[in-house]
């Protein structure tokens, strides 16, 4: 097989064999296969497509270049869940505690902020002493033992995607329908769990900027997930605005730590409750969704939802006193109030924008490994639809760096107040299983 | 300015402005921008094209990479001229010292032969002694001083057509017209010649597989040249069966020379006389086409054309003692009559499977670098049109290999005989200027 009659093929909008591309992913892998063909395929395949056969072919490909776990000793189903992606998403943050205290085990491996979107592992490190990097070892032994257990990415797992999206960054090869569905699901795959609960996000704030494509992406990982056998179920959800109230890391925590403790936002305690739905079914503790919110319910009512997310914390050590007393976490050392100058309805709240001053202000990063500042972000007052009038106080900013008078302009850049209230937004716009 | 914003533009089919496409070939030849950003960007053009204007910009930032040669102190005009390639084609070895010896100068780099296509310089070295690697020193000084001198591509001459060709090679991402016509052009206007004529090749042994992208590249080339002021014409040439009767190094000399001596074929006299009348008009010794057939039928009928080889030759060091006496060149230890087995009228004689045949039998390059055989080929004894019966002698391949029965079968398979004669294919499809 020769890598230059693969790049001609898929150039000529020809299907793929799965030996060609299984081919092509593990001699990139072990290095037979330079850079400069590999990126010249995935531009091909960026504008020419894979089909669903191809997709799923690429998915496997890449999941079996690494380790692939089970947990099929343990007495449990593990149900695994990814978001692809919103500004202040702090939904992983409630919802795995939440779930296992329910009884579905979670063996989640998440990521770091990048760009305007945050990440999970990034708001664990928030609570002082959290390790986020387990050795497999460890990490195996304490989903064994508490049944739940969340660490950054290892690199055994799908080590295939790890190279391949490292060389679509720098290629302007990302934006790919069938790139982004295999790259996903060949790390969720790989992860062992029963089922797979997707929040494909759309919208400003997401990488999907309409329902449209986040439809054709949901739809295509749940083919490639009931193909290889698994249950999954994808959540289609608005990022328009961002979720909840609270954009940047500590800021999130704190908002999550409400949540847990019944005080959460309508619309992440809705994407809560929706995601965690399915996954309580999937998971096998209840078998229809009333029961399942009603158990959620109960969970948080009787503090058994924030308990677990103390034993998380704490089994990987971090200091869960910032649990009881918030007022712990590091506060920034400067602070602009956003004042509102005239009357009318917020009809657009842009997540993107947020995004990009929360990033601005030290909340995320603009390149890989980049230094952030877990204190900095945003805390607003008022969503899309609310009524707001000169005087009230729109939203605070905080950061350790000067808070420009360019960071402020193009934040208030981010609101339309309107006259009618004409929003009709739904926050869930469709779920695919 | 970014490269990867430059590959996603492309990637969007936006037209790149004249300063990303300068940024992009310049970087790429300080060794900034990396081959896999390079090659991401050449298969976004294969794919999303690239309009007149871009195509221009690149190949002036490619001509702009080396030197640029002019001719401006010497006596005459200068007129260069290239073909796309093709199989038997040794109308360069006809066409140069005819157009030299009616005055008009010519400053000739060609190349090597890859594939199933032959390069003049290989046929050249026939010669033995001749120099194929004239310092541009040296070259220049025999052009001034003879007003003709052919010698191998010059590192300097546009190297960054080298450098993305190269790249091209490896990734899929050769055939695109706008990317050949900014490899041929940048070349072309680099070497300072006052005229250009292109001869676009196009059928089964040509690049082109037909007239109507022959009729592109051509219109694209033209409107390239014209655009920075050279005086450009393009004769679109079908390439369907090999040019001429000899196939392969030395067998094409032997062709060559008898044609300078007036007994050519007709089809190689034809595009000789064709390309050789636009070359005289441009190079202002005729002003019409008239008076320059009757300049180069003199030419021959006098001598003189074959003079001007000889004089070629010898200036740059071969022996020019094997042009009167052609049984000098070497011969192949082997060779295979093909007999003819069914009577009719030669309908197609594929002009690749011969060129494919010729390579395996030893006269041409699998990759380069490949060392080849200058004496190995075919001469065929019918043409297309030409009525045969059973017991005639098609052709006789010559090697010094072992002509197996595989390569036989595969030659004869490059013939189709019929009862009717049914082809009515013009050599000279059209003329663009």
């Amino acid at each position: 097989m020769i890598i230059t009659d693969i790049i001609q093929k898929k150039k000529e909008k020809i299907e793929l064999s799965q030996d060609e591309i299984s081919f092509f992913v593990n001699g990139y892998v072990k290095g037979d296969i330079p850079d400069y063909q590999i990126s010249a395929l995935l531009m091909a395949i960026c504008l020419n497509g894979m089909n669903e056969e191809e997709t799923f072919n690429l998915t496997m490909a890449m999941r079996n270049s690494g380790d692939v776990l089970n947990f099929n000793d343990c007495n449990r189903k593990f149900v695994d869940k990814h978001s692809t992606g919103g500004v202040g998403d702090k939904t992983s943050l409630v919802l795995i505690p939440l779930v296992a205290s329910c009884g579905v085990g979670i063996a989640k491996m998440s990521g770091r902020g990048l760009g305007h979107t945050g990440g999970t592992i990034d708001k664990l490190e928030c609570f002082k002493g959290f390790n986020s990097e387990l050795s497999s070892k460890e990490f195996m032994r304490l989903v064994r033992n508490e049944g739940v257990a969340i660490t950054g990415q290892s690199d055994n797992l799908a080590p295939a995607d790890k190279l391949l999206y490292a060389l679509r960054d720098v290629t302007a090869t990302v934006d790919s329908i069938p790139l982004i569905a295999s790259s996903i699901m060949s790390k969720k795959l790989a992860s062992g769990a029963d089922g797979i609960v997707l929040d494909v996000t759309y919208g400003s704030g997401a990488f999907m900027k309409d329902a449209k494509s986040a439809m054709q992406l949901a739809s295509l990982m749940v083919k490639i997930g009931k193909k290889a056998q698994k249950n999954v179920s994808a959540v289609i959800s608005n990022m328009n605005q961002p979720l909840g109230y609270c954009i940047g890391n500590s800021l999130e925590v704190v908002e999550a730590i409400n949540a847990l403790s019944g005080n959460g936002p309508d619309d992440l305690m809705k994407l809560v409750y929706t995601l965690g739905s399915h996954m309580l079914i999937m998971g096998e503790v209840v078998d229809n969704t009333d029961d399942a919110y009603k158990l959620m319910q109960n969970a948080i009512s009787d503090g058994s939802a924030l308990e677990a997310l103390k034993n998380i914390i704490s089994a990987e050590g971090g200091d869960i006193s910032y649990i009881s007393d918030t007022d712990k976490f590091d506060k920034a050392k400067n602070s602009y109030e956003c004042i509102c100058h005239k009357s009318g309805y917020i009809c657009h709240l842009d997540a993107l924008k947020c995004g990009h001053v929360a990033m601005r202000l030290g909340a995320g990063r603009i390149k890989k490994g980049d230094k952030i500042d877990l204190s900095a972000g945003i805390i607003l007052n008022y969503k899309v639809g609310d009524y707001v009038k000169p005087g009230d106080k729109l939203s605070t900013l905080y950061s350790n760096y000067d808070i420009t008078d360019d960071i402020i302009s193009d934040f208030k850049n981010a609101y339309i107040i309107s006259d009618n209230n004409q929003v009709n937004e739904k926050l869930i716009y469709d779920v695919v299983n």
